[in-house]
Order: structure tokens, then C-alpha cells, then sequence
């Protein structure tokens, strides 16, 4: 079976592998006081060109979770998009983290809010005790179905946020695709957008078991390390986490795993152009085949079949270990199927 | 510096890192739907003798607190020592998982639970809604102290908790040490003597960052799996946890690290024997130095001073990786320090 | 100003004053133990036709939020409609009572669930750990938008919602209003249609501050009273809100307030019935009556415009002792406005 | 039976009845806008001297646990007694409102805290995230053990507390009769005595089902407002609680109720003073008679045998509306028994 589920099936790199590897000699001080996790901070500023706090965690929904506790009241809602991972995949982890804070939903193609339906959004609420109050917005980066937001939009949708209180948090699992697939610095796409809080993903593009949660305001940080403890986040054994993270980083497998998966997406998606029901853009190629087809593919690619029961929708995610021949056989499969 | 601050400090045994290694190859599906992690309940069940079923977390306080969360209701309130990790080191996971569950003391010698001290601490609640009930006993084995609990102690406690229908949870942190102190199976030392959940610690003894949750009886998993992954503890590249869950076991680690460590502490222990604050057990050695030797011990001796400001107490720490000829060096300088 | 905006600036109807006032004679047992509490299964156990359990509470949101807090687990959801008041009016409770459970929203005319709408909705759900579970169905009687469901509606709704395992909820802060509008009796429309979990609002139809939780099962009462106590809503002298929902039974004023309340409406909704933009049913009246028309009216009478600014839609509440003087003047202003 | 089990079985002043009475006429607006609630800041502040928040809620543990929540983070804890009523009486309260915090206890006769114990407990606080952080305090005027606190006693408490950064919070579920007892003003024992945010009791003192949160820095109401409506605690129709609470400081019963109360305890607290386990000081009174005599008395006189069983030690409340008769035949039957 050649595999285009998901991009969380492929295995660690080996620089990551390496760096666990060397980094696994002797003692160092649990729970962070080691000089690989001292080394974050440093190491994801240069990378972002401010100062930050940058903190491990052992997976997305935590890094999600954990920055939305920080950062929203239990009385608080947080507008994110209808088909947002907080919302649709974590299992109610937001609302565990925040103390039962509201997820408010916005609607949009491609999984992107526009500044238009977050204003929409934001006008049902009003200022009295009877509501939940607005005090975050949440995108993702690229989004559920493989879209980008510019800095523009970025900026756009912040600046909504910030005028009304709101922080702003990005869900990055997918953040380095996002950033190869558009000629922009790291900065430009958060910090200097207004970003408050990024959820970067380590763990899907060459990673183990570490994702950074990176804080762009460290007054902002606040209660965020005793959260982290006491949901079970931080780890005993900090460096073989921290470790990660700098690698991640340092070896420049985050733009050319990233790169690569793109790369190997954009074959796919140059196969059947027509088929496209997403614009393409990283490393999610979602097509309009049709039941049969999606039966026909079944049984030599593993792929997820998207949208509602008969929709005739398909998911095919590239990730940086995917190889090239499973992509030349799917092309070639789906070739046939739409020539 | 050489250290004896805690076993959290080594490194991960080869096995683990081997094992890690050799999983490294190809694509595994998500989130635990993997073949190493279809393999956890059989290697588990076959150690312990019963059918089980085993759940992989990314920390100690993620096991001990998920376990709690999942059987103690927030109306109800946990049994355990004044010294407990999850009361003194989790910074409240426990009332965080389980929804605002009190934790109620009991004290003891060795931070051991006596029967009829639980069955004190049990007689001043009362069965009415004005307070908290008493829903779960939760021992730590081995002690926050170093002491031990023969099946014949977990036995008694267990049958007072069960007997009011409260569930067992074992904090197994170092629960290797303790095994292997004993003549014991690991069948007798848990559910033969009544643990309906066991967090098994593999991370000091050798682990990297996944813990085991065991639960015993398969009907008491309940809601564990959603509560797991509403915590952000459900990993998703699942192979590199469960691994590490495997080769622990069926490697052997567990017992030669165990045994290791062990006997590293009780070569320190016997070289001042007439110091020792607590009877000697595992792998931690706590001694009254006096405030003066704890201090001409700082410069060479990485180590905690214990209990209140001025008790001129220590504690000392082996593991599986601790130096040799640390123990060496710690033990001459102890020995002319009490000469 | 004739006020029009909600039954909930209604005063106490004497019935009940005169209840708490006789029993406001010398010594009774705190937190329930007194006889009027003890009487209360009995009371309402008759009313409708079942052994019942009955709990008083201080408020509309405790009592819906205490029903979902007892059946619905932190990992499910409750299924209910995007206008209910449980979404928009209690400022997160729901998530508050349930340790972080979601709310999951179906839309549909009148704010009423419609049995295709619930499936369809349902149909989203996966039965994986990765999203939150249905495990409660949550329905307003009458609805925010003043309809009625029938026996059968309910009976319909409530057949997928068990079918399936989950609870059904039925929030009556206008049962009363509802029940009085149908030709059936109180068990038609609850358990008998399979409602599991009643809150039957007291307050907006002639009561002073105790509303009555009312569960129609009793073995799923089980942790209610414990999560009442600790809400803080278990009253210390519990007399004065059980003679409250005892005098609204037992004098009959649940059913002559709430129908001279629902004659009033009626009243006002046959002054110009091309303008209803709500079916006429209980004690509320929905009128698309445009901005000009709410401007003129807004000098004499207080109302609420309702929906988004602009929409130029109008409610009109009447309660048990809206003076019928100001239902007069309220039909000849509106008489006027559309001659 | 002669009730002497607490001042929770007390009937509603008529005072408060009166004031219930005569606003139950006409409309007004609901959840505090209305004119009764908009006077409570006002008639507080002038009572207290100073601008004050002034909030109603359901119950003495809504009023607690409301304040804690607002004041303490979730990963804070609660300094208090070993014996308050949060820790021993409500079910876990603070820790549902607090979203998981904890309570560290602390010893003391009385049930009062001692600046001394107190500073003994926080040393055991370390600021690191492996511990809970203390962040509040919370003292009981009058303690669970009739006790009081001096001006000077609270000061030196709040002293303690505020260098730590902790706010201090006052159970005042008695407060009027510790305020009698004592020739102070309440400006004295609260907030120039350092105290932040103050349960001030109502119910037991002469009152329905209404108790005073009240504030005295109004930058610390913050979200307070918000965790009201959500715990279910904001009264629809607003005026039957705060038209309690004015009435309450207006007619002067605080002062006319508690000094009766205190009074008609001093008499029966003389009757045996060498049998007194407590120095009498309000309107409890706790005897060590043995547990013969407690049987002896049980035919006529209805209350608590206090502490563990078989400790022989007796508790008597007066409230304001014990009678006369019922002190003079306990005194009686005491004075037989202690002869």
C-alpha cells in the first residue's frame, strides 16, 4: 500500500534522529534545566528575528490547547474556522484547557477565514454577562484543506483582533509548508502580522514527539509553564524534546522537508488540474474524483476520502519521506482515471 | 559535578534507543494505529499474568493524573500520602484532570499509607453531598521516600478501598525498583493485591518521554481514550512511544536498570548506615548529614538537601546510568565525612 | 413605559408569596431536610403521572447546566439548536458544568430541531477519539422563538437521540407557556415522548427564584446532588424554594399564568398577523415590524428588536401580570402603524 | 425538639419579609437591572466607608467559591484551615470554580489561623512549576469554631499574605456576629485590616437565600461578573435578592439579629464555662460533656455532636430567633447535668 493519508505517518528524519542520538550522552537536569532546552529561546528568535519564548510540548492539540488556556478566560470564546482542527479533531481539547471557554465558528472556502466573516462573526456578540466575550482569534497555517493565508490576510485578520482585545493564535502544524510555499520571511508571517502565539509544527514534517509552542510576547507568557506542568506537558527528560526542536531548525530540514513535500504534492495536483476542488498551494491535493474512482484508487493508495458520505471528494497529503515512486505510481493511476 | 540529584537525570538506555531506531523505517498510520502499539497489551499482559489494557503517555504526572481523571469523579476526592508526587510535584494535575477532585491526606513513615491511618483519614467523611467522597486510594511504589509496599500492604489498603468502592491507583514511577527489591512477580504487587491502574515508569529506568498506564480491568478504561487525547497526550507519530513501552519489557531493561540502580544506592547507603533517615529499600538513599557535611559535599556532588530548611537532611539518587565511580567517589567522601 | 421585553420582570404572584410567607414559621432543617423539600417527588411525581426526582435550584442556567453537567461526560456534546439559550444566553455554563463538553449546533425555522437537521448533524460525528461524542440532545420548550413542540416532535427527536445513547434534555423555562398551548397532558409532552431531564421553569410564570430540575429516570439522578452542592446551589434554607415549586403546582397559577400570558400574546399577535414573522404559539410574538415602525413604538413601550441590527424584527413578551391596559395600548399602537 | 444545631434553621426576619413584600410590585427589569440592585454598591460602601462592589449571590459557598475563582489562577492554591467550611463543607466548590486549584491547610485552635503557622505552611511553597503557587488566603469571621479574629489579628494575616502577592478573602458566613463581638467597626475588620474580597453572610443572620459578595478594590471585580452568570448565580429577577441584602443593612437587623443570637449563646456557654471546649466569643458554643450527658440531652435538644466520634464534645448555635424558652430550657437541663 503506498500511503497519502497523512502527513503524521511518516517517520523522524535523521538529522532529528542524529541529534537525539548525540544529544543522549551522560546527565543533564531534568524538566528543562538542561543546555539544549536553555538554547530555545536564542535559537527561535534568530529564526524569527525577535525576541521569544519558545516551550516544547508532546503534540499539536497540546500546543493548541495549552496556548488557548493561556490566553482566553473559561468566559471567553475563541473564533476559529468551522473546519479548524481545534474544533473538528482534538476531542474538545480547547475547551478542556480553557476551563470550558466557547469555540465560535466561521465559515470560508478553504478553510480560511476572511476578514469580512470574522466581522459578521464578531457582531453577534455583545458586551453584557450573558454572552461569552471575543478574546481570541485561532487560524491555521496552511489551513485543513491546504490553503495559505499571505501576511496580508494575516495582518488583516489581526488587526480585527487586536482592536477588540482579541490574541491571536496560529495553528502552524503545517506552518513550514505554509512558509516555503510563499516568498516571505518567518517574521512576516507572524509576529509582524500580529501573531501573539504560534503552534509550530515539528512532528508532521521530519519531527518525533515535539512541537514548539513560540510566544512572540513574552509578557504574554504569563501562566502558560505552571499550565504546562500540570497538563502532564512538560517533559522529565526535557533535552531529547528540546533537542528536537533545535534540529528542526539548525539542520534546515523545515524548508527542505517541507520543500519536498510540496514538491511531490504539486505533481499530484498537475496530474488532474480540472479535478482540483482546492486551489493547490502546499502539500494537500484534494480532488473531485468521483466514488468510483476514489474505489478504484483504494486498493494500491491509502488516502482519506473527504467531505461528507458521497461527496466524491479525496485527501492526498505528500510528507517529506513520501517516495518518489508513490507519487509516479499514484500520478500514473490517476492519469488513467481522468485521461 | 557528579550527580545524584535524581534518576530523572540519565540518559536512555541502548535498548530504547535501538528500538526507537529500528522502528525508524517507513511509514507507520497515526495515533497509535500502528503495528507496536497493537502490540502493547499482549506484552503487557503477558508480564503481568492477566489481560490489561496499556495506554502510553508522555509524562509521569500525564499517567498518574489521567488515571485519577478517569475513575474519581470531581464530587470525589483521592486517598494518598502527605508527600506524594501528585500532591507536592504536579502542580495540581490531579484536580486539573479530574475536574476539581480534592486530594486528602494521609501521613506515615517511609511516605507509606498504614492501614489504620487510611481507615482515620477515612472515618472523617461522611456520606452527604456538604463533602467530597472518597472514590480513590493512590499509593506511590516506590515510596517518595525510597520505602517499599509488600503485596501483602497493597492487599490491605486495597481491600479497605475497595470495600467502600473506591478504585486503586499505583504510582510505579520507580515501580521496577521496587520489584526488584522484592522476591515478588509483578502479578502479586499489583491487581493480586488489588491495583485496578498502575502508572509503570519506564522513563527513569531508562525511557525517553512515554509512560505506561495499565489498567487491569478492561471495563474501567471507560473514557480514558478520549480524556487521553482531549489532554494533547494521545501522541501521534505513535511508534516511538509504544516502542519504547516494548523494548522496556521485553529487552530486560527494566530489571537489569532497576537492579543496577538499586544496588549503586545501597553501596552508598552502606557506607554510613547509622545516617540513614529512612530505612534503606531502592534506589534512594535519604541520610541526616547535618547542614555542615551537606555543604562540603555541595562542591564535588550534584544532590538535594530534603525536607524543611534545616533539617541537615540529603537525598541521594541512583540510576540506571549513574557512574560507577560517582558511587565510588560519593562513597569515600561520605565515609570520611563520618569517620 | 408598558414593558413588553421579557417575562422575566414580572413580580411574584401572590400564591406563591403567600406560601413563603407560611412557611416562614419557626425552626426547619437546612439544605433540604425540611418537609416542604420532602414533598416535593411526591408533587411533582403526580404531576406528571411517574416517580420522579426533583431538585430546586436558583436559576434557569444552573438548572439546564446542572442536567447537562450530570449526563454528559466532558468528551461529549450536547446536540441543541443554534438559537437556544443554553448557546447564547449563559456565557459558557454548559461548558462551565460539564468540565469543557461542546455544544454542537442545528439550525432549523422557529428554533426547532427538526429530525432530518438532528440526523444530518449527527452524521458528522465519528465514533473515534478524535472528536467529541453526541451524548446529550438538548431542546427548548417552548422554543426562544415562542414555538411549540409536539409530543410526537419530541418523541421523534428523542427516538434518534436514544437510539443512539444519548440523554435527552429538555430546557422548560416556558413548559408551562408550552403545555397550556397543547391539548395533551405534562407526561405526553416529557417522559412519555422521552424526555429524560426536565428543567420546568417556575420563575417566568409567577415564582421568585427557585426553578425545579425535574429527571424522570432516577437512576440517573446519580452524581446530581453532589454537583449541586458544590455549584453552590443547594439552598440553605431549603424551604423557601421548595414552597415555590410546591404553591406553583398546588395552586394551579402554572396553569392560569401561563395561559392569560399566552392570551395577552395572542392579542397582540392578531393585530396584525401579516407581520408575524414567528407562527404564533405560546406568550411571545414575533413581528417584522422595520426599524420605523420599532422607532415609533420605543417611546412608550419597552421590547427588545431582535436578530441583527437592521433585520427590523420586533418581540413581544407578555407574562402572567402584564396589565391587559398595557396589552390595549400596544394593539392600538400597532393597529395604527399598519392601517 | 429544641433546635440548636445551627443558625441555618432560622426563619427570615421580618424585616427582610417586608422588604421582599413591598418589591413585588409591577415590573422590573431582570438579572440587576432594576433599582434595588442598582443600590447596593451605594448603601455597602456606606456602611463599609469606602466604594465597595457589591454583588448577590445564592449561597455562603456560591459566595465563596466565586470569589476564590476570580481571584486564584488554576494553578494556584488557597491558604486556609483545616477546618474552614471550603475545605470541609461545600462539596469542593473552590476547586469547580477555581478550575482545579487546591487548598493548603493550616492547624490552629479555633479554627483561626496563626500568622506563625501560616508563614510555616508558605515555606513549604517553592517558585518553580513542579508546586501549586499560593494565592489567596482565606479566613472565616467567625471561625468554625466561634472564634474571632481581631482587626489586628487580620491585618497581621493580610500582611503576610499581600507580600506574597496572595489576595485575602473573607468567609464572613457570621461576619455580623464576629462584628458585634467586637467593639469595631466593619471598615476595621475587613478592608483596613487588609481584606480583599468578603462573603458577607446573610442567610443565617435573618435572611432568605441571598448573600453579599462584596469587593473592596474594584479593579479586583475583573471577571467576576462573568463567572457569576455562568455558575448559574445571577438571579433572574434580581430585586428578591438584593432587596434582601439592602434590607438586611438598612433596618439594622445585622446588628439586632446577631447580638441576640450572641446573646442567648452567652447564657448557655455560662451555664457550664468549665465544660467549655471553646472560649465562648459569638453565637456558638462548643462543650465537652461527654458523651453521656450529649444522649442525656438528645431526647429534647437537637444538635451536633462536634469532632470525631467518641471525642464527647457538643455543639450549640442560637440564631436570631431562637426562643427565649428554649435557652432557658437548655440551661436548665445543663445545669442539672454539670451539678
Amino acid at each position: 500500500m503506498r500511503y497519502f493519508k497523512s502527513d503524521n505517518t511518516a517517520a523522524v528524519s535523521a538529522e532529528i534522529m542524529q541529534a537525539i542520538t548525540d544529544a543522549n550522552v551522560g546527565t543533564a537536569l531534568a524538566y528543562g534545566a538542561d543546555r539544549w532546552s536553555d538554547a530555545l529561546d536564542t535559537v527561535y528568535g534568530e529564526f524569527f528575528g525577535t525576541p521569544v519564548r519558545v516551550f516544547a510540548v508532546s503534540s499539536g492539540t497540546a500546543a493548541n490547547s495549552l496556548s488557548l488556556g493561556t490566553l482566553c478566560p473559561p468566559w471567553g470564546t475563541v473564533l476559529t474556522h468551522t473546519e479548524a482542527h481545534i474544533e473538528r479533531d482534538e476531542c474538545g481539547a480547547p475547551e478542556f484547557f480553557t476551563g470550558g471557554a466557547k469555540l465560535s465558528l466561521v465559515g470560508g472556502a478553504g478553510a480560511k477565514i476572511a476578514p469580512a466573516d470574522l466581522l459578521a462573526r464578531l457582531g453577534w456578540f455583545e458586551p453584557h454577562v450573558h454572552g461569552v466575550q471575543p478574546r481570541m482569534l485561532s487560524i491555521t497555517q496552511a489551513t485543513e484543506r491546504g490553503a495559505i493565508y499571505t501576511p496580508q490576510e494575516v495582518s488583516a485578520l489581526s488587526k480585527i483582533a487586536h482592536e477588540r482585545g482579541m490574541a491571536v493564535h496560529m495553528d502552524g502544524a503545517r506552518f513550514a509548508n505554509a512558509l516555503v510555499a510563499q516568498k516571505v520571511s518567518a517574521a512576516e508571517l507572524t509576529w509582524k502580522a500580529g501573531v501573539d502565539v504560534l503552534s509550530f509544527g515539528v512532528i508532521k514534517n521530519g519531527g518525533m514527539n515535539a512541537e514548539a509552542v513560540v510566544f512572540f510576547d513574552p509578557t504574554r507568557v504569563a501562566d502558560f509553564e505552571f499550565r504546562r506542568k500540570r497538563a502532564g506537558q512538560l517533559f522529565c527528560k526535557g533535552r531529547y524534546a528540546a533537542v528536537q526542536l533545535l534540529a528542526y531548525l539548525e539542520s534546515g530540514i523545515w524548508r527542505r522537508n517541507a520543500e519536498r513535500a510540496n514538491r511531490l504534492a504539486a505533481r499530484i495536483a498537475a496530474t488532474a488540474p480540472g479535478l482540483l476542488s482546492e486551489p493547490f498551494a502546499t502539500n494537500q491535493v484534494f480532488m473531485k474524483l468521483g466514488d468510483a474512482r476514489i474505489t478504484a484508487l483504494s486498493g494500491e493508495f491509502g488516502f482519506y476520502p473527504w467531505g461528507p458520505a458521497g461527496s466524491g471528494e479525496a485527501r492526498f497529503v505528500c510528507s517529506w519521506d513520501t517516495p518518489e515512486e508513490d507519487v509516479d505510481a499514484l500520478c500514473a493511476a490517476l492519469g488513467k482515471l481522468v485521461s
